[in-house]
């Protein structure tokens, strides 16, 4: 393998090249992440929780229910683009909100949101950025994004989280709900995975950036206790569209709506947290 | 590997040792079992009968059945605590009555009882156990316990035990019905496996304490037959909850309660009786 | 391993010895049998046809079809005798009428049939045994037994075969309706299969006795036409209970009943003629 | 393995050799195959598109939807023969219409055509070809062929082919309307394969042969917009029966035959164009 360009942040090599890939499916982009990325970055990323029964139900649930092609439909160039939550998107995609992308690549958020940006899609900051939100929004240069809040006990921190992605300019926030506690990820347990890597949003934060903690110490600071209030709470405050994330149940989604939410999002945090239930896909209808 | 506190009964190496265990998960917790326990003994204690069917129905039957998590809930600490047949349990919770735990340690059912009593679950004694119900009563220092029989020919002998359990104390009595005769345990018969080590509610018995012999010849001291009547009989002498354990079926579950039953304990006996059969979480709802 | 007493016939060393076997389960039993059966002969008995899919097919269908024990029963002695066909047995159990037991013991359907005596079940000798008619009855010792027919185009020596099998005293016959050809079993065209041991009661046929001849010449000469007018015609015959072999619908089932059969026989061969139809545990139900 | 008559064309090692082949069953052919046929040209025949997940489906199908034989039919000699479309066939067996068919063998189509001749099956040629239409159907002596054809953007180029196949005496036009674009086959890009062979139906094309391009290239000439009515220009254009092949839903079955179609070909290309769809034989019946 070539050399790469690295920084080494407390111990952890962070991998600084740019380059273009050539991707020929997922499995194989997987393998080669896993040459680059050191091994607790790597399991913290592609790890579920417990046996990850709930993480490859995810996979296989997209083979369960099939679509059956139409091949006269006379359509010569298909329409991608499409409209959500009042924003227009050259493609129907949205970059979930993943975490702490910094332990991929230097340029972590940023580069995810320039990548947004020339496709058309949608891109999703998390609370636990690697990048602040101001700069991801910057480097996305006006495209659309949202921002998702892991809601902390303290709501002097949740506001002022929510004030600074008003002010750089995110279309809705993204509530969720299914990460009160910290999954049981035994790739973080074998490898003691601690976050070497800052977290740009908590440094004003009164327990710490995250850097040298674990998962579970990053999740004892998150609010235990979420419900329709605060998804209420939030939508008020902001009065920009709320998603609900973490929603596997119609009696959730209605309690989400009900509170005002604008949306809610199906899923199961990619088999990370709770394992053992269904599948987002199978769920989906249902809801 | 470290060196282990060993003592040698009959040949076999009885492990001592005290530490505490880093459990990452089950798996690969049996693996360091196995690493520590003698072949004979791992295998009795992890072989299921036959081909092993419906040893593996059983665990995958907890991923057919999936459990919707429920993100809105508003609640940020769960009760644990329940009440059943008159007991508050801080944990649902109970210990399966698991015979011989002599073979994985010295302490055997000691430490198990200590173990439940410090986590709020229930205790369930083995009439097969390597430690007495007096003994093990004691090492739970009050916390609640039952008492499982293993019905003998001998009524003499199984009033003896009921006494002695009433004597020490214990909550209720586990019925097994399953196991009339021995479960065709491959491993038994590939490791010529006979317990070495005695079982202590035997001592008193006719037949001898167990030690030196197969599974199939203490099964032959045991009833062949049991009926309705034997759970009215126990129920009426012992005064306590009986549970009847090894029902899979409605018809079954009606006789046990017809008969005086406090409870059925729906069970194959963890695949190592009759194999062939439909998991237990399979069948819990129709029963 | 220990030398085993041979005989050598046609080059094939058909096994002598007499001992008392150590089974362990059937997959070990198989392994065992594999050390000791030439491979051509090893590879008849074993195979199943094309890919094997209905033989896997067969075996699988046991673990979904599950029996749901009873524990509270009550019975200390199960009752295994039953009677069929009139006959009254010991256990329910029959022998198929397995071909060329030659091939695995020079002793062939003789010891068979001292086995199935012993156990009280029904012996069911093939029209394509190693051992004749009168010599796997008379080792019988007037056990009860069937004799299954292959029929032939050639009607006088179909009556030959089952005069002798009157006269050998069997108790019915099992017409075999679904081996008009030859299955194509592909480990007997890998090894170039041919009998190297004569069918017994080949010998006065016109076609020769089978030795040195594939299995598609033994088929060439069975009758490739069956209807419900042969089933009609043997019954007559006989005057024997007819039982037809090879049902698999309730038309066939129908047809056979319609024409005087005393019963059928839900199978497909054991996976070993026509390939990719369902397991006969499968269709027994609507059969 | 013997030395093989070969030619090499472009740098392909395209094999000349004619002899009888001993054939197991199809795995053992492909394998017989692959040590033939030069890497590119092996992996382009096999591969389908993205993870073969639908390729694996159409296969598994075969084995879902199971046959029950029917054993007392009274059928000496099963009638083969059928037809079509108003064609006589001794075997109820079409060739699908496989391109570049010389990847393989430097007769490529010609050979197909006799082999289709000698059984009494039904030829189809493939728009890409490695033979002409006219070459193909002089090696089919008359028996009875289809052409297929991929739509080009270019009418004058589809109406020449047209008018080829007429003249060279096709009894029906396939119409292929499920590959306007390329399938993402894996292999290809990994073998960075290009046709090395050119395609004798594309000599005439303004876009040239195929020769020195890739699959992506070839199929770009192609129309990227097929609709019902296509189907009835070619009806009419041709006054020949028009089969609609790459049909998986009623919808467009519907579509095709109000077109004038004479008949749908339910496929999904045998997995090399639309993963993740429903295997063939699955929605045969919903068609």
């Amino acid at each position: 393998m070539e050399a790469l360009d690295m920084v080494v942040v407390n111990g952890y090599k962070q991998n600084e090249n740019e380059k273009k890939l050539d991707i020929l499916n997922l499995p194989s982009l997987e393998d080669q992440a896993k040459q680059i990325i050191p091994t607790g970055g790597f399991g913290y990323i592609v790890g579920g929780s417990e046996d990850e029964w709930t993480l490859r139900a995810n996979r296989k649930a997209f083979t369960h229910k099939q679509i059956v092609p139409k091949a006269l439909s006379n359509i010569e160039n298909p329409e991608l683009a499409t409209s959500a939550f009042g924003l227009s998107l050259k493609t129907p995609l949205m970059m979930p909100p993943i975490a702490a992308q910094g332990l991929a690549h230097a340029q972590g958020e940023k580069d995810t949101a320039k990548g947004l940006a020339a496709v058309g899609g949608l891109m999703a900051q998390s609370t636990y950025s690697s990048t602040s939100i101001a700069e991801t929004a910057a480097a996305g240069g006006g495209a659309p994004q949202f921002f998702q809040l892991y809601m902390s006990k303290d709501w002097t921190f949740n506001e002022s989280l929510l004030d600074e992605a008003k002010k750089a300019g995110v279309k809705g926030i993204i509530l969720t709900v299914d990460a009160t506690v910290d999954g049981y990820r035994e790739a973080d347990i074998i490898n003691n995975f601690q976050f070497p890597i800052p977290m740009a949003n908590l440094t004003k934060f009164s327990e710490g950036d995250g850097k040298g903690k674990g998962i579970a110490e990053i999740y004892a600071a998150a609010a235990q206790k979420i419900g329709p209030k605060d998804v209420e709470r939030i939508a008020n405050y902001t009065d920009l569209p709320v998603i609900v994330k973490g929603i596997e149940s119609p009696e959730d989604a209605e309690y989400a709506i009900g509170a005002g939410a604008a949306g809610v999002y199906v899923s199961n945090h990619g088999g990370r947290q709770l394992n053992g239930g269904p599948a987002s896909f199978d769920v989906l209808e249902t809801v």
